[in-house]
């Protein structure tokens, strides 16, 4: 029996497609689930690929029938199950051979396994797989953490099941241990915001401008052909089109508005608020979804206060508007996510490559879009200037922000709630005030915890001669 | 030589102050601090109070110096530092000995410190202190956790040196282990909300309307008279009254703008972020004091794009409008603060007594105002109502709201930043919408992740049957 080249564990949705992608690559794969009748169904379907696979029926089975040194990918729920996987297959292993968690762990748990795979034993790399399942299909965008020669060991898998973006491979290294699974939370949190701002605009169209799923979706697509061209653009160009057989009505207006998350855009805003990097782009939208999910309360207060959206008076917006509101508040979004990509990586001495993230989004992804080739440019331009900054997108928010005010105020005072949105212009007109309000802060806070405050011709640790007025 | 009633460590000026309002109350206290030359020098500058202050040179002589059991509060800074003294007074104490952690820890650490205790030795409890130095000397009000025979051994103590409304003392205990850290977290969560919507209008005033401090400061004095009456206005009223003697200017435009933070708001956003409890008015200001700290990037963006804040044509808005928005915000904050207690209370199977928790910060604290007496009676009335549904409060919001739409919407075709009251009003009109865009979010996430969507017409994990558009 020919030995595999690589191994995988969990035939999940996301373990099955990924499996099947590596063997379409032409790697032979050994392939074990917990339940052994899902090895075998999986095995069984996977038609011309089935040569390439092996299925096993034993985690001792699975480490046999690998080329050695031996490589095993974990695609199992992220949390305990890698902790259990990990500490089962350790005693199996010799101390070159490496587990690879694909999973979407966070990266402190990451970091912490590495931390102990350092100590001996089989080493272990964490890296975040993102594309859903067609990504794991046809091409994930892969985002490589833990040490730089297992990366390079599994590069050449990695290369070829990765989705490519003009002939490149959309799979990088970040860098140590947790790096690859924080740039694929931080991923997250994005296509959190992304999907927000769509959610907030097409909520303008329905409520405010009175427009039908289909115009909608039209709108849509033609966004789609001009700077916001994005896999969520398109979906959600789709999901409007399309009509529900049960109702006869478009689809999108029988699904329930209740949003679940998983997790990963809460991490985010966590790992956020540790390292002090404002991201209300993303805020708003974990606000939005937590929001969304209380639906009886949100009954009673359409009950006590009456529903907030309003019809707005004719050509009080155009789709114009709302397509260049889109495209500041992507920006902003992005900018805060790239912000907040350069505190972690000085917080955890990674060198986390600014311009190789935006590349690596570019296909294979959920937030894949043509401007991540623009912000690649203009990261690898200058990474440590805000990205708001670079030439490009400077003059993108100026051509755009008067529109993102129009949406911003229309929506305040028609009851339309577009919070992403808003909480992106008002980081943005913060980060060009020079002279902002937080004296006043720093005034309350030396009246009354004498917490002292810098003085604008110098010094530190000044205090106020406070009095109560009157 | 008599025993004293209670020993306190750390002589800082918090614990300083605790000492001596404890002694004025008419206990004998032992105080003890690392650094020796700082304890005599407090007993010697105790005045009056001397007769009832014992300073000890040596954690021994700390012990020795107290009748049994006893009780010993530490005031040392959060963190390390309690780990550190706790361990050093175990091997000195009985089993029956208590001790009080009156600093700032976060909750999950005074979870820890009681579950530990709950082992043996010394029994231990944590009490969230709120007031600043004026509150520690004069009243704070205290938000107490641990046990609860162990709360009613120290009330007395904890009553006498509270501060009182109305007759009332504000110390009360709110639950088991780390109750009491984790309300006094969301009262500072509330305290930088308070105090950023304060700073929002202050800069509407400043930039928007032109008006100098001294006119601020008398809208504010004159606000403090209605239904915004509170300490954070009052003192508001005050820094912007006071002229700097070096520049003759008001001190208030001589004050860095550049706000720092100690943690407890952002533990009260990761906390949320846990609990899936939108709290976005104190997401937006730890938000606002982390971009305040950026000044330099945000001196890049002034010059990149021009300083965003404009002046506003004149009668856009009166102060009128301002106070109206500040109600409604403040409102709206408290609802969400109000909130996230219930959800804590849910999660760490506490009973937090809502009601008890607005009694307890009518005075003393730092967000103490008028409106959390009528808080406390919509809570009691009715503690799982969201409070902003509560009569008195609905009634408040109905009048204020169309204020509040005004001035964020003003505020954004102006470049004035007002992302407090913004991200308040986003989530009042998301809570009055039984009928939200999360049906957007749910159909994209089924269509790249196949999550399922739950139908109007029922049912759960519907899919669509989605394909790209064309």
């Amino acid at each position: 029996m020919t030995q595999s080249d690589i191994g995988l564990i969990g035939l999940g949705t996301m373990g099955a497609m990924l499996a099947l992608n590596i063997a379409e690559q032409g790697f032979a794969i050994a392939v074990w689930n917990r339940t052994t009748d899902v090895t075998h169904r999986f095995a069984k379907t996977a038609g011309d690929l089935a040569p390439r696979i092996t299925p096993t029926d034993s985690l001792k089975g699975l480490v046999a029938a690998l080329k050695t040194p031996r490589a095993i990918i974990l695609m199992v729920p992220a949390g305990q199950a890698v902790d259990d996987q990990i500490a089962a297959l350790t005693p199996l292993l010799d101390d070159g051979d490496l587990i690879i968690d694909a999973g979407n762990a966070n990266f402190r748990d990451t970091n912490r396994r590495s931390a102990a795979a350092a100590q001996g034993g089989p080493q272990f790399m964490g890296i975040g797989v993102s594309g859903g399942e067609q990504g794991a299909r046809h091409g994930p965008s892969i985002m490589g953490g833990g040490r730089a020669q297992d990366w390079a060991r599994l590069e050449p898998v990695l290369h070829a099941i990765a989705a490519k973006y003009q002939g490149t491979p959309c799979a990088t290294w970040m860098g140590e241990a947790g790096a690859g699974h924080f740039v694929k939370a931080v991923h997250n949190g994005i296509e959190y915001a992304d999907m927000q701002m769509i959610a907030e605009v097409y909520g303008v169209m329905r409520d405010g401008m009175a427009m039908p799923a289909p115009a909608i979706s039209a709108v849509l697509d033609g966004w789609n052909a001009g700077p916001l061209q994005s896999y969520l653009i398109e979906i959600s160009a789709a999901v409007t089109a399309v009509t529900d057989a049960k109702t006869n009505a478009p689809l999108i207006d029988i699904i329930l508005d209740r949003a679940g998350q998983k997790g990963t855009g809460r991490w985010t805003v966590i790992e956020a608020q540790h390292l002090s990097a404002p991201i209300p782009v993303i805020e708003a939208a974990v606000m939005a979804r937590n929001t969304s999910a209380r639906l009886d309360e949100r009954l009673r207060g359409q009950a006590a206060f009456g529903a907030a959206p309003q019809p707005l008076p004719p050509s009080t917006l155009e789709v114009a508007d709302l397509e260049a509101a889109m495209i500041a508040g992507k920006i902003l979004c992005y900018a805060q996510g790239f912000a907040l990509i350069t505190a972690a990586s000085t917080e955890f001495g990674w060198a986390l490559p600014l311009p190789d993230i935006a590349k690596v989004w570019r296909e294979g992804c959920i937030i894949r879009s043509s401007m991540l080739n623009d912000m690649a440019t203009a990261l690898a331009d200058d990474p440590a200037r805000n990205l708001m900054l670079a030439p490009f997108f400077a003059d993108h928010l100026k051509n755009t922000h008067h529109a993102l005010r129009k949406v911003v105020a229309t929506a305040a005072l028609h009851g339309l709630p577009v919070p992403a949105l808003a909480s992106g212009l008002a980081w943005f007109d913060m980060m060009r005030t020079g002279r902002s309000t937080a004296n006043m802060i720093q005034a309350q806070r030396d009246f009354f915890g004498a917490h002292g405050f810098e003085r604008l011709d110098g010094g530190a640790d000044h205090h106020g001669p406070w009095a109560m007025n009157g």
